[in-house]
């Protein structure tokens, strides 16, 4: 399969690509290289060390004899989208390339304002260079569990039965997301459903819960290949963060009281999830909702498990209750349906404390690379 | 009051400022101008003659007495708008400042991402100017009822409420939006709700149908107080299109089966609705979404009333049943709710032929204004 990755040298899009290269289909990286810039904005950088993704590229062709093309350019610049795919004529159009962190949304105006511009018209710039160039390339695009928000009911794989004065209709699932970011993928939602209606796109909307994890088998094979991994307070979510401030003896740092629950799942699960969405793609002008994690946890219980694995390593790692800066309920009901990728051979890796000590192990080993400056908090809701 | 109005030299812009500054409130209008450059790219112009803001303006203040103030500029540029409401300390803020025409979001890639990012950032800005300098600002938000698409079961003023798995919740009503314009207004009602809970907005959205007539009080005065009215395929919508090509000796242009069910209402209900709106403001922290129109009409019997008013006229106004250029359903379930500004006070002038009539002759009036080479829809969905 000729399958393209927007986003392709991020956290996510780097051992995708790597791994649907490693498994002989024809992989190509769309990258305007922005999440680098981000780390030099924040003054923050990856736990791990990465190369530059001409040099991730060079070691992947050397180590497994495998091409992996390269297009460097901004997804909301439409000739280069138009000219990527008519080149590349993608099967499958995999979409990590948007700004992803809640936090960085939350800055201020102008942040709030750049991710909706920037998710927005790369997404649609996406949708339009699919209908005129590749009409039949499935678009797989990231989403994200966040979309939902809390409701007090079961929230389902992107749409809801609803009985309503005696009649019926199954319509998209009402959305209350956190945050300019998590807005932004609501607003893509919403564009994909009605070119999917429309123009008879075919589009699978993966929303995402929390990734943890970092090492996948083809990252781990050369020190080049490595993927980055994120701990400060913008891009660092929960888990791995955590991890990361017991390493370097930091609080693990839980906003409010914690019992905001979460789907998660492990980044070898993405790859495995984006893999089956690719290989079962989408019905001409059908949009696909799945929902993409395998467990459920509250802020707090992840952090008390941190904090058990790190005493068993002989490490301290206490909880600290921060003042939380985000608007969000911090008690609730939390029940997300997550069959769909299971009926299609999801194999979960669920949470074991060996990934936890694991992470913990990697931190330690490039805990000179942290900057304990940048872990907390410093973009406010209010 | 001090009433801001942006998007006061429009449509329902212009006769909203008039009427609110005639009952004594203080009235600013904020806008940029673009409506009259869209004429001119699609080489059309209002049916009616209208006046430049300034002598607009001018004109009210020598016909009334009143000031009417006016910020020249564009809602995407912050420091336009932050000034505009550090200046006059708006307690209401009107706004009707975004691009609204569904076949222009169509007309090509342009055309939809400068709608949604046009529309888009304008009410971020809106909404940060508004958390930094008036943050008791209430804002009154023109949505639309192609918001909610057509479901099969009725449609509620934004909120449902949802029996789901033995649960309960009362959810955002989900958005089954038309078009990127539509989708354009979903987008924003995400991102007000958003800023209602995180930053305690108070914000009004008015889901509003399409607005038939022409003529209010103040606009009637004088000639240079006249309202614009379109008759474009981009612009004219059903109805006062419709009476339009009727005086001009056009067929009727249904698109399609003519099926397509429509919320409606008045111009002079516009006001009153907007007037009741402003008048009994959201409380602090509340969206609250009023469905604003009168009356239910399928575009066919739009059509045929106004065939039948011309023929009492003793003029023939066929009825053309176009291939639809939109993807919409052309049979399907419509009923939509649209009580709460009834108990607000509201007094529905509902359609009669006389009003219809009153149209046609507007229109013979200034037919030699009309160019009929831009009647047929120009933008295709597909």
């Amino acid at each position: 399969m000729r399958i393209m990755i927007a986003g392709g040298d991020g956290f996510c899009g780097w051992p995708t690509a790597l791994y649907f290269s490693n498994r002989g289909h024809e992989v190509a990286i769309l990258d305007n290289m922005i999440r680098r810039k981000w780390d030099e904005e924040l003054g923050t950088q990856s736990l791990t060390p990465i190369f530059s993704l001409e040099e991730r590229i060079g070691a992947w062709k050397e180590t497994s004899g495998k091409d992996i093309r390269m297009y460097v350019g901004d997804l909301t610049e439409y000739d280069f989208v138009e000219n990527a795919m008519r080149e590349f004529q993608p099967e499958a159009f995999v979409h990590y390339a948007e700004q992803r962190s809640a936090p960085y949304s939350m800055i201020d105006r102008q942040h709030a304002v750049f991710t909706q511009v920037n998710n927005v018209v790369g997404t649609l710039n996406v949708l339009f260079a699919i209908k005129n160039i590749v009409p039949d390339c499935h678009l797989i695009k990231l989403g994200t569990m966040g979309e939902y928000g809390t409701p007090n009911i079961d929230i389902e794989e992107g749409y809801l039965k609803v009985s309503h004065k005696g009649r019926e209709d199954v319509l998209p699932y009402p959305k209350q997301p956190f945050s300019f970011y998590h807005l932004s993928k609501v607003h893509d939602s919403h564009n994909i459903m009605f070119t999917c209606k429309a123009w008879g796109i075919r589009a699978t909307d993966l929303n995402q819960g929390v990734v943890y994890g970092l090492w996948t088998d083809e990252c781990k094979v050369d020190e080049r290949l490595y993927n980055r991994v994120d701990y400060d307070g913008v891009f660092g979510t929960a888990l791995n963060r955590f991890c990361i401030q017991a390493a370097v003896g930091h609080d693990l740092t839980v906003y409010g009281k914690g019992g905001q629950t979460r789907a998660f799942l492990d980044i070898r699960d993405t790859l495995q999830c984006v893999e089956l969405a690719a290989l079962n793609p989408a019905d001409k002008g059908e949009f696909r909702v799945f929902n993409q994690f395998t467990e459920q946890f509250s802020v707090l219980e992840l952090a008390e498990r941190v904090s058990e694995v790190a005493k068993q390593m002989g490490m301290e790692a206490k909880i600290a209750h921060l003042q939380n800066p985000r608007v969000e309920k911090e008690e609730h009901y939390y029940k997300a349906i997550h069959t769909k990728l299971i009926d299609l051979g999801l194999k979960p890796h669920l949470l074991s404390d060996e990934l936890i000590s694991n992470m913990i192990e990697t931190a330690i080993r490039y805990r000179d690379r942290v900057n304990v400056g940048v872990i907390a908090p410093s973009a406010s809701w209010r």
